[in-house]
């Protein structure tokens, strides 16, 4: 919400938009709601929240118009934008300036990547991002975080197993940057051939300083005999294990068992036709000593791979983890519309090397919102790392390599390769699709000067 | 709501869920609320009701809707779940669990016979059913009922005839139940084909000792004439007419009139293509001294069965018995959530005949949701008679003979048709699908032993 | 609503439901909101609003609830109307009737012309006609006239160009007209074969005094140049500029361009295969000094025909004309809820000439809700003129010619040309689609009698 002063509304589109600070005070404020909801019952009271939903959800859209009304605030809902604005063709950016006229906060779910960075940019309110693709989704990486910490007292030092379609689940992207941020340690056991993308074990890697280590095979048997087998086969080389620090790789117990459901509606039809069957977490896997106190999170919505026998298990958790989301949201809605006082510094500005780009160098995931709204957006990016040389969109973060870059000050272009592309100062580098875009724009492949002049 | 003693939650999944004495005086909460809306626009202030719509309805959804805000209350809303949890694969059980903790009372309407009762199992709120496939819509029937009262000052002793689509239309069953409790006298007019079913004759005349009995010919005729001729012909047995005690079989004057729609979304393949024009009630039709004072009742919406000619007739009140739907639904969330005292004991703990059931007997009502939620929901039955051997779906309700029983203490198993069958104790019976499978738990056929010792 | 003493509800079907008085005032009212919205946050406490849509919209759908519960009142809200009610075969008239009981005011969205009147008349709560197909959008217009007065401090003696689609824009149809009342000035930039309706020239004409004139290409050449050189053919007779009164028709200034999106859902299947690319209005054609001051307007959501390089325009107003369709909904919404008292006389009774019709004669316009409703509803027309003999639906406002006409005095039917035609008084007059209607009702052609005699 603009706030009286006139600075710009805070947003919840990525976990990054909160420090740990600000996640452990909002952690607490869920923490008194739950102890007594009714004296933040009317905070909210004038105060709508629209939903706009592009892809149907009715857990995620019910436990958001649910906190709002908790808050004693009001609730516009559009839970199938698909059949309504988008079918006449508006604009993603259209639709949120008009609807965020109408409302104090929105919340947006797309099936476009990066697409809430997108409204972000162009509503006039707060924006929370309630899944957008296969990219992020941070209330429910809160939801999750706080049931942790719940359950275990704190999050530091944990030992939490991933587990599931690690490639497409979007809410184990965001979880596994956030136990990260907040020190714990992370045991992944992939469906096999849904491993992390290599952006995230990047991201793990090189923002958040996590090693990936390999374990022993006997610590995951346990969870799911059938996927273990091929985890730690060195044909795959990209099943990894991730541990923040320098702790035994051997695990003595697990902390969490976070499982997720196969993504089906994203996998590639490929993927679609050879994937193997999804394995099943049931009683019996859980009943080595290892797992004694082991917490079961699960997102939901499950289909088979977390068996109903589980149910009534106290490690089981995951209901209470669904309804734990609506406090968190609570105390989402009520701090971006500026009800609650954390009492923390927000996060510094970030201030990524932008990457000036000349000719039309596309997002490579085609997933990525600027394709779908390419009528008024421009592809933009970040330089993640001179060697490789690797580009993030600043839409939905994919990653990727490219050939070469300029430097506006010498108007030459230096290939990837070259020693020279770590020498170009940050407000002179400019994005090329291909040698001959460059030299389209006046720019000259570097020693090619000299060259020229001997001719 | 769990009550503040920790007690289980009311539910409203069948009619039956209320006493006589419970719906009397929530007809006297709606009573007030007509009387004076005001002095409960605030009652519900921080409650949450949460809508559960697998199949569309405008009409139920809003009048509950609209009954929870008249209270004060919110409103979290899924107009369409099938597009959305239902299409991730969703199990009911789990989304009423989740949703359940987004709000305080659930109404749920399913297209699945039992699906409000698996809702009532799982949920740690109070459901509301509002409609579940052809089985049963509880509030429909206590706003029929409550017009009933309204108009004629009480229920006991009417003569009310059912018209139309008996078969199909869970209005008509519920209501048929309802009146049958208060000591109104039923007439059924049923569309040839259309007739009630078995099981509902049956629960009528023996759990509620309603004795059918022939009308004349003359008696119906005015109501719709092409229906009648085919009416009471020998060649159609079942089609019959109820009556509750020792009074006149030949009515002097109708007191009610309640027409239903033809339930065409139900039919059968067969029933689509050869059905009957469906008969239509006018002006005409109620000229007769017989209907001087029939109220003319429709659950709507109607299609052609009830001519618009009637609508300004000041005996028709349709349109009133619909707008009575939101005091009355008000009344029962009240109720529901606690904010209510009644001072009426709620209904004695009902402990039918519940079978052990060895092998896999199904539910032969291929509408019934334990087909459909089988991922973690066995079949239950209740023993309703054991001459004929008939069991009842403690689910939806659907009843069907079975050819044999097993008695757990002498491990015999007894055919149907043995006298045997009704000396086994009630906490000694077992359920079995077929002899094959009797055999195979261990158990032989009555009588059995002695030629086995002949061997 | 039923104001406490008895007297019909007020009604917004038509913008002509409302005198200019009215709307000036409640312009005034939105101006009061926007200034401080808090005074009216709880006005609207314990009252309900039912949007009822039978199109998809998310923005007008919105825009009523946040401006509902902006007052502090509640919504019940069918975002899908043809998934439910209408899918069950449901009358039009027989939904409003229900819901009408479920809420205080109706707000409907429905695809057939006249379809807000049919509700008008069935219910017993306010309607508010939030588009009716291509007809009316009555708070559109209110919105684009509030918009109009907020930038320009008035309406009167304005100049403004209605750019676009004017064939099928409800909005346009609805500008056009409330311009007119207020004395603005109208220039017409059509898209080629899109022209305003004959209709809606001849009721500017003959309801408002507006006199067509032609304007030079110059004037228009900047808006739209590849538009402009076909504009003023002597081929296309039909396209049309329009001015209020003796004002010079060289314009040396616009005060407002208002811009509409191609309506393709309501082309034809010839418009669609031969429709002339689309124009885009952009910064460059506003570059001229004529556009200096000139406000944008734009309904939204616009596709191609507003380039995103005006957005940043300080003239490009669209996004607050959306806006302000909130304060002027409230202030629409507690009019019609009796909650704020205009100080004004209601319109007077209009009393158009309307037609006795004997015989079938039908709606010409396909779209016209008779056809849909003709179950319970008959059609009626008023007398538009008599040279020609033209006759205006009731419900859609679609004029058509007739043949003839009867008189109920003389028993005679005149052909349209007869002079004749003009001497019958109103109250006599008799509509006949055929001679041989007429003749089969008893009528004689003028004249006959005579020859008749002669025979």
């Amino acid at each position: 919400m603009p706030s009286s002063d006139g600075s710009a509304p805070r947003h919840l589109v990525s976990i990054d938009d909160l420090t740990n600070d600000e996640i452990l005070k909002l952690f607490e404020v869920a923490d008194r709601i739950r102890a007594d909801r009714r004296q933040v019952s009317r905070l909210a009271q004038g105060s709508i929240v629209a939903s706009l939903f592009y892809e149907p959800s009715t857990r995620t859209r019910l436990s958001f118009e649910s906190a709002m009304q908790r808050l004693g605030g009001g609730v516009i809902s559009a839970a199938d934008m698909r059949a309504s604005s988008a079918a006449k063709g508006e604009s993603l950016a259209d639709t949120v300036r008009v609807v965020g006229a109408y409302a104090d906060v929105i919340v947006i779910r797309h099936p476009k990547e990066g697409a809430a960075k997108v409204a972000q940019r162009y509503a006039k309110v707060p924006v929370v991002n309630a899944g957008d693709g296969s990219h992020e989704h941070p209330t429910q990486t809160l939801c999750d975080l706080y049931s942790l910490r719940v359950e275990k007292g704190g999050i530091e030092g944990l030992d939490v197993v991933l587990c599931g379609d690690l490639k497409y689940s979007r809410t184990i992207h965001s979880f596994a940057f956030a136990l990260a941020r907040f020190g714990a340690n992370l045991v992944c056991a992939p469906q096999p051939g849904f491993e992390l993308p290599s952006y995230v074990v990047h991201r793990l890697r090189h923002e958040y300083r996590v090693e990936p280590h390999s374990v022993e095979v006997k610590d995951l048997e346990t969870v799911a005999p059938q996927m273990d087998a091929m985890y730690f086969t060195p044909e795959r080389p990209h099943q990894l294990s991730l541990f923040t620090d320098i702790r035994e790789v051997n695990v003595k117990k697990f902390d969490a068992l976070y499982v997720t459901r196969p993504q089906r509606e994203r996998y590639t039809e490929a993927e679609r036709s050879v994937a193997a069957p999804y394995f099943r977490v049931d009683r019996a896997a859980l009943s080595g000593a290892k797992f004694r106190d082991t917490v079961v999170l699960h997102p939901l919505p499950r289909i088979d791979e977390l068996s109903y026998d589980l149910d009534e298990d106290p490690r089981s958790i995951y209901f209470e983890q669904a309804a734990r989301g609506v406090p968190v949201r609570m105390a989402v809605l009520g701090f971006l519309l500026g009800l609650f006082e954390l009492g923390t510094a927000p996060p510094a500005p970030r201030s990524p090397i932008r990457l000036r780009t000349r000719g039309g160098i596309e997002c490579g995931n085609s997933n990525c919102v600027t394709h779908a709204e390419r009528q008024y957006l421009s592809p933009e990016y970040h330089l993640v790392s001179r060697e490789p040389l690797l580009i993030r969109c600043a839409f939905c973060d994919h990653e990727q390599q490219v050939p070469l870059l300029g430097c506006s000050s010498t108007r030459h272009f230096h290939f990837a390769s070259s020693a020279e592309v770590a020498r170009i100062k940050p407000e002179h580098l400019v994005l090329f699709a291909s040698e001959h875009q460059a030299q389209s724009a006046g720019y000259v492949a570097a020693g090619t000067r000299s060259s020229a002049n001997r001719e």
